[in-house]
């Protein structure tokens, strides 16, 4: 028996349980079972994942006598497509499955997303099933059920809100990633800490290393993330308010993702939140509202974990800080014209910046920009 | 000022009202801008209605000083395809509309699930209006929040729940409808008599002249049928329970548009659920749930009226009783393999059964075969 971890995400007839531990993936069979008894299933996955765990969680299921439907798509953030998702809806309904089966997802945030996305428009909505396999998807995209697709018109513009009925994150999955991409996801757990949790940032300070090398803390910060997230998604499901909280480091990130053109060799979108926050502290601090100190020590966590932290650590030029200024105006987190920051007054103690002014940013970006 | 009925629609903080009534299209834009002030909008539109309502309709929304977006799309059902809702989708967000803005249907049915489906997944959920403009828009599409387009292995099979902010019923676009299209939407209101509401169906029998003419009792008759199935939604938003008895006809009918391929020289959806209805009355008589006098009752209004109430109505040959239950066994309202079909003990007291043996339904569809 593994040692997992249950993070409850509290949503009245929609809430689920999200388990988190090592070898999860091959305890799927029972764990669906159990909460799932009968159930039909069809995964979608990538050509990725597929080639290092399909057969782990396959076996697990026939184990349990389900034979899922496949639909394994091209890996990368293209497969947040429309003819991505009328393809994996196609595959679904050709599985025959109903409403009380489930759609599991397995892969990284890509995949849930998508995933999640049919399972939410099928016969109006099916059973889902999350099986993360990044440190990003664990602690973001597994937790609160948004889901999506892009348009050529912007990320995550089109999707539906649909909760899944379990989440696996089988942390040991994640020492098959890349070191930049675990980092990348790091900056998602750190982000809660900024958001409201002072206490969770000291600890990560002391014990980033032992959630790299895959010790016991690899879980209890997972686990930790999840709560947080749960917390907030708990008071705000549908983003109409606290929600937005999550946003640190998002609406800056974005921005920089759209202007190194979605490049991943220069830019992911962890890396792009973890500039992101950086600059969300140092702006609330020019703006007065927190202490540059509190700026300082975001910027030397991210830099003693590897991971990018000013403008300057992204690799060829970027536009002029007009042009930044555009591509945060176009960020859907615009209400009514008016643009909407995550601020802070110090570590963990972030809130949501209404009508902040246009010319503020302006001056910041020309102040940080590398050029 | 016209003599508008409101219904209101119960669902807690997603509760709308809907309003019958002549020369709503022309008040639109007070109607609209009272709910949602400083909203901007698209409506989605086919060629047809466009070319009979959209100028009273943008006129209205000008005089508020609102300037919509329009899409228009073409006529008939081939229009609840992925590709048409991709075509919204963009229309939308080229639009630049933000969450709070609202898509506005003007249209029948196909219009009402496209733009509602559009509108529940721009953004993950924008606003959405209601301007049915066709008698089974008004009385069931604009009602409960279904939205949706056809996959080509069935109709319906890919939508959200979504519910509109408002809907607006003008009684007074229903005179320039075609007769037989008029009289296919009748067949849904008095399906509400027929599930739960028996006295409404005697008043239907004494007063179906008037409604047909544009008497106040289209005005009545058609908040009756709102209600009625507001009362069903509201207590089961999401169907896991009691909204199956809104399909009251709609198993032998939906089998009998499949077996005629959908093509509307032959059967119209709401001639489908007349014939169904009349079926489904029939049938439990056979069973001996139901007085075989209810049945003819059934059958003798339907006549009045002008619909087709038995399968010797539908033009040109059908398929054989077998091929008939390989369609009903199809349909998506099979849970697990049983057969689920809602069967009355009289009028206005239907319900739900599961579990009905598939010898006695192909028995039943020999004897009343035309061949």
């Amino acid at each position: 028996m593994s040692a997992a971890v249950t993070v409850e995400v509290g949503l009245g007839e929609r809430a689920y349980d999200i388990l988190i531990g090592p070898g999860l993936l091959g305890r799927a069979g029972v764990e669906i079972g159990k909460r799932l008894p009968g159930t039909r299933t069809a995964i979608v996955t990538d050509q990725n994942v597929a080639a290092a765990h399909l057969d782990t969680l396959t076996e697990s299921l026939a184990a349990s006598g389900v034979t899922p439907a496949v639909i394994t798509l091209p890996p990368g953030e293209k497969t947040k497509s429309f003819d991505a998702l009328q393809e994996v809806v196609d595959g679904v309904l050709a599985a025959k499955l109903e409403r009380g089966d489930a759609v599991i997802a397995l892969g990284g945030g890509v995949i849930g997303d998508l995933a999640g996305f049919a399972a939410g428009i099928v016969r109006r909505g099916m059973n889902f099933v999350q099986l993360p396999t990044s440190l990003l998807a664990q602690v973001d995209s597994s937790v609160g059920g948004k889901t999506g697709i892009n348009s050529p018109r912007g990320k995550n513009l089109v999707g539906v809100f649909h909760q899944p009925k379990l989440v696996l994150a089988d942390t040991a999955v994640l020492d098959t990633l890349p070191l930049r991409e675990f980092r990348a996801g790091y900056a998602e757990v750190a982000k809660y800490g900024l958001i409201d949790r002072p206490r969770f940032f000291d600890w990560l300070e002391n014990n980033w290393q032992d959630i790299f090398a895959g010790g016991p803390a690899r879980i209890e910060a997972i686990a930790e993330a999840c709560r947080a997230k749960a917390d907030v998604v708990a008071r705000d499901e549908f983003e109409t308010g606290d929600r937005a909280l999550l946003n640190l480091g998002h609406t800056f990130g974005h921005a920089l993702e759209a202007a190194t053109r979605y490049d991943s060799a220069r830019l992911v979108h962890g890396e792009g939140v973890a500039i992101g926050m950086a600059l969300a502290h140092r702006f609330s601090s020019r703006l007065n509202l927190a202490s540059p100190d509190d700026a300082a020590r975001v910027e030397a966590h991210l830099k003693a974990v590897g991971l990018p932290w000013r403008m300057a650590d992204i690799p060829g030029e970027l536009p002029n800080a007009e042009a930044l200024l555009g591509f945060i105006a176009q960020d859907k987190k615009v209400q009514r014209g008016a643009l909407t920051f995550i601020l802070t007054r110090g570590i963990g103690q972030s809130f949501i910046a209404k009508d902040v002014p246009t010319s503020e940013v302006l001056s910041f970006l020309k102040e940080n920009h590398p050029a």
